[in-house]
């Protein structure tokens, strides 16, 4: 089987530790599904012995209802994954420009691509900068951005997002811009209402998150460009939204009040989080999401920590990063504690 | 949105009719999905708040006690129609042989390939004759063949199938077999005992048909070609099976009686159906599967049926197929008694 790059993979550690861990490494929605979409996706296992709909006709109305975006703009696929793929297969981008550090799937699905790098700097705390805008050029095909990035947290600020949206559009170039984790960042400001203004921006989402849905795949981008939609459809089987999925979709676009309290408690727990771990002697980087990037000169750290039951994401295979950067998700205080209490056993050497 | 192709569609049914066919035009177990598989997919539910594990180790598990395979010859995708997308994102066959008819996804993952044909004839109930043996030749990349086939429910006979296993190995040309409905056959043949014989053999499978789960997701192939099934997890996003898809396939590969059973009322129910198809004057081809290929001056009766409330497959769409074929699940009694008089009302012309 070949190396396993992301966080999340709880079923390695439950082969290698016998239990399961406090999982540190997904950042998915501490306060767990809201009881509508449990019990939407329940009530979904009857219709199981109907193919999905392959147009996915509830999913994109009640998507298009919340965000005020038309149905024939959504295409709805297994995950945001699943749609990146399709993203790929259609598009081909020959060249593309990516962040780095940035969330890794992006390039695993450019390959044979000549990639470039917009480089982030641990000394601007991983901000985008307006650097970033000399790099869009007109010979890129597709320009590859993470709003707030993954492993960083940051956000691009909006001002800035628009430059980048206004100079891909001049130069002729495709923008993806991932709003994945954007629901988790207090006053996140998304791009839809220039999907008008600029017909190549595509925004890709997911309810994976924030309702706690990760192993039941659903996720979708937006954009005006009717070409590319209808392309998408044809990049692969008709049948990639379960049932399950598409319910469970429909019930997570109406509970857009557990999204903003969500964000709120997400984000006083991140400041309890980020003291804790500073008085813990590590690094930590300035984010806006449910995660925190920070460094420690400990490179086995991810070793230690899942020892003590907790599994955090080790960064140092995150293109720009090196050994002792690592990423935690922010969940409750009790996980919080356990992971202070674990750092505090390792540095004293007792771990 | 792109024109969809296949059978169960019934939600543009819903939408034209306000109200739910008897959908006959795809080929699901009428007797509906056993409790413990049922009760698999309600329990995963509460599992869902983390990643599917990419590698699907449980399910991949459970199918090798039960088929008697290593874990590691088999890949698990969603639904098989992801598995042949992936086949075709690795193999990229430059020239292909393929059946006419048979399922229509076959072709639609190898756009952009060189397609040769095997026309089964109606003359002589569609099988699948010595003559393919000709046409496997070493310019070709890769063979595809459905046993038993879609539309046609017609099974290759076992020792003609070894022979174009011998014959492809013989020349170096990759033969994938799909046997999504053969456990419908009564006394069906797997190739599995020869994937040690035939390295370059692709077995797939899918439990969507016998345990009514099209609304899942979950489909394997199978094969010794150890490099392969690792290229198969590179070739598109990493969590691709549901974690309830993963349950679901765990449960239903323990309900092997289930199939058994199944596979014995469908014979019964099959002989009824074909005779009644037959006193409704139309021409029924032999079919040893949970589906009937039927012939009609009629070209108009898919619409017909539909405004009965019936749905069946039109498959003038095949490939290899005009106007007036048709393919009708066979499903229950009930069902069956549905369809004849549905028939009967629209010869006397009330339809």
């Amino acid at each position: 089987m070949p190396e396993y790059v992301h966080g999340g993979d709880v079923y390695s550690y439950a082969a290698r530790f016998g239990a399961a861990p406090v999982d540190l490494s997904a950042n998915i929605n501490p306060y767990g599904v809201p009881e509508s979409v449990k019990q939407a996706m329940h009530d979904a296992i009857e219709n199981c012995t109907q193919y999905p709909d392959p147009f996915c006709r509830a999913a994109r109305q009640a998507i298009s209802e919340v965000e005020g975006v038309a149905p024939d703009r959504i295409y709805c696929g297994s995950g945001a994954a699943d749609v990146l793929d399709r993203l790929a297969a259609v598009l081909r981008p020959k060249t593309a420009l990516l962040l780095a550090p940035t969330f890794a799937e992006y390039e695993r699905t450019l390959t044979g691509a000549d990639l470039r790098f917009h480089t982030l700097r641990a000394d601007e705390n991983f901000a985008v900068t307006e650097g970033i805008l000399q790099n869009i050029t007109s010979d890129l095909d597709a320009v590859y951005l993470c709003n707030p990035n993954n492993p960083t947290g940051r956000t691009i600020a909006p001002a800035l997002l628009r430059e980048i949206a206004a100079r891909c559009a001049e130069v002729g170039v495709r923008l993806i811009v991932d709003e994945c984790f954007l629901d988790f960042v207090s006053g996140g400001e998304t791009l839809v209402p220039y999907l008008d203004t600029f017909p190549s921006l595509v925004l890709l989402r997911a309810y994976t998150k924030m309702y706690a849905v990760p192993g039941v795949r659903f996720g979708w981008c937006m954009t005006a460009d009717a070409a590319l939609i209808e392309s998408l459809y044809c990049a692969g089987q008709p049948w990639n939204v379960s049932v399950i999925a598409q319910a469970c979709a429909v019930a997570c676009a109406w509970e857009r009040d557990y999204a903003a309290q969500t964000a709120q408690r997400i984000a006083a727990e991140r400041v309890y989080l980020t003291e804790g771990l500073t008085a813990c002697g590590v690094t930590v980087f300035p984010g806006e999401a449910n995660f925190l990037l920070f460094h420690t000169s400990d490179t086995d750290l991810q070793d230690k920590l899942a020892r003590h039951g907790i599994l955090v994401r080790d960064c140092s295979n995150y293109r720009g990063l090196t050994c002792g950067y690592y990423r935690t998700a922010v969940k409750t205080r009790n996980e919080s504690e356990m992971l202070f209490a674990a750092l505090d056993e390792i540095r004293k050497g007792r771990g």
